[in-house]
């Protein structure tokens, strides 16, 4: 199955676009996990299980692993979200980005080791630096573009003849990296404006939307601006809003990961419903 | 000590510029250690132990770890530079980047898990993702301005009023976020002319030098551009045309790495003769 037959897969199996960031910050774990042998696992499954039917996607990201020597949960829980959601997308927030050889080796890591679907990736080294991460129409990549967090305006928005930076990065992206239509971009839920022109000029691609919730972002306003008119093209991700919300128990995490699936379903009917 | 004064004892101590890096390839190790059961660290063992006297910092590169579950091979290689080059300054080159929160777990992962001294850091997301590298006096950022690979040109070198993305990089980086006197640029050595632009507008900073050797980039050419007036100023990184060197073996490695040390030091007495 190529890496655009499971992105249709996940969200048609799911019946939705919500992603949950898979973040378990060692310093905020729930109480009753963080005494075990394996916390970030245990909290993992708790998630997984809390929303396996309405996850089309789980995003962990490398940092909170890699900061407590906790690979080996990110490799259990990695088979665990094939057990429970095997239609999922396993979308690994690295961010890797190195010169094309060790690039070579960070899609290993990405692919063999932990056996994800995909891997975020930064643009800034250009070309060879992001090919190995497209080279097979099984996996794909989800290149940086315009970014959640304050700083993306220090570089992303700088004006190229008169394109801002974060613009010409994902022209790029579309006419040269997507060959396999394994190409999709991160795009943050704190510009909908910047969210529009890119669904504009890039009416096909697939955009990763970080930063609803915990950093502000309008689901409604995102809605209005990233989707296609089929009502895909979009993975809504929240991590903080989801896995920590009332304290990070089983009955909060699945209340807090439906409400933003059945908002993200209201507004994908609403804008099907529009004239 | 401070990462500045670190610098200083690293470049006295060994009585040059030169940096390791410890990047082994799984699939390029020698026939000797590709057998045993920690190749990778035994691998380094033997680099540290042909380079100990003449390394002033060594460059773990973070993907041929990751690739292959070698995290615990990679602490313990730095455990053991500690012991064999306690002088020796330790840059993860992990190429680190993400919104702030998780960029304080990438900063944990190489300050308190891995001890390094210093690590990579990408600069497309812009404030908040760089200051947790830099936030202690102790330990040091090397961020990414212009790297040594062809990709370099796609985004790098685009113009924002008529001065490269990297200068803009460069400017920012020394003016906001080097308070601590702990960050360090990389720049490629594949860009002699660049080199010297930078070098002319950024006078107290100090470059990471990757691209000598495998590459293609010209020694001389880049210690003329690069050089402070002192003879400091640089770090040369070479990994594969010396670990590899002759196979591997410890003579062959200590072999290249001399040369390169001794051709390094020919260029800054050199430059120290010139009138």
């Amino acid at each position: 199955m190529t890496f655009a037959e499971r992105v249709t897969r996940a969200q048609t199996t799911s019946g939705g676009l919500l992603c949950v960031g898979l973040d378990p910050d060692i310093a905020k774990l729930p109480a009753d996990v963080a005494t075990l042998a394996s916390p970030l696992l245990a909290f993992n499954r708790r998630i997984v299980d809390a929303t396996a039917d309405i996850a089309a996607a789980y995003k962990p990201q490398a940092a909170f692993y890699s900061a407590v020597g906790g690979e080996p949960e990110l490799e259990a829980s990695i088979r665990y979200i094939r057990e429970r959601a095997p239609h999922a997308l396993v979308i690994l927030d690295g961010k890797r980005n190195d010169i094309g050889n060790t690039a070579e080796a960070y899609a290993r890591e990405a692919f063999d080791r932990y056996a994800a679907d995909a891997v975020t990736v930064n643009p800034y080294m250009g070309t060879d630096s992001v090919m190995p991460f497209v080279a097979h129409a099984e996996r794909g990549a989800v290149l940086l573009c315009r970014t959640s967090n304050p700083g993306a305006r220090d570089f992303q928005d700088l004006l190229i003849d008169g394109l801002p930076l974060y613009r010409r990065v994902a022209e790029r992206a579309d006419r040269d990296w997507n060959r396999l239509g394994n190409l999709m971009l991160v795009v943050g839920a704190t510009g909908a404006a910047e969210m529009a022109g890119l669904r504009a000029a890039h009416p096909d691609l697939t955009f990763l939307v970080p930063g609803i919730g915990a950093q502000g972002g309008d689901l409604e306003n995102i809605l209005a601006a990233g989707l296609k008119a089929d009502g895909s093209g979009l993975f809504i991700n929240s991590a903080r809003g989801v896995i920590y919300a009332g304290g990070g128990t089983a009955g909060a995490i699945r209340a807090a990961a439906l409400s933003l699936y059945d908002g993200i379903n209201r507004g994908r009917a609403a804008r099907r419903a529009m004239p």
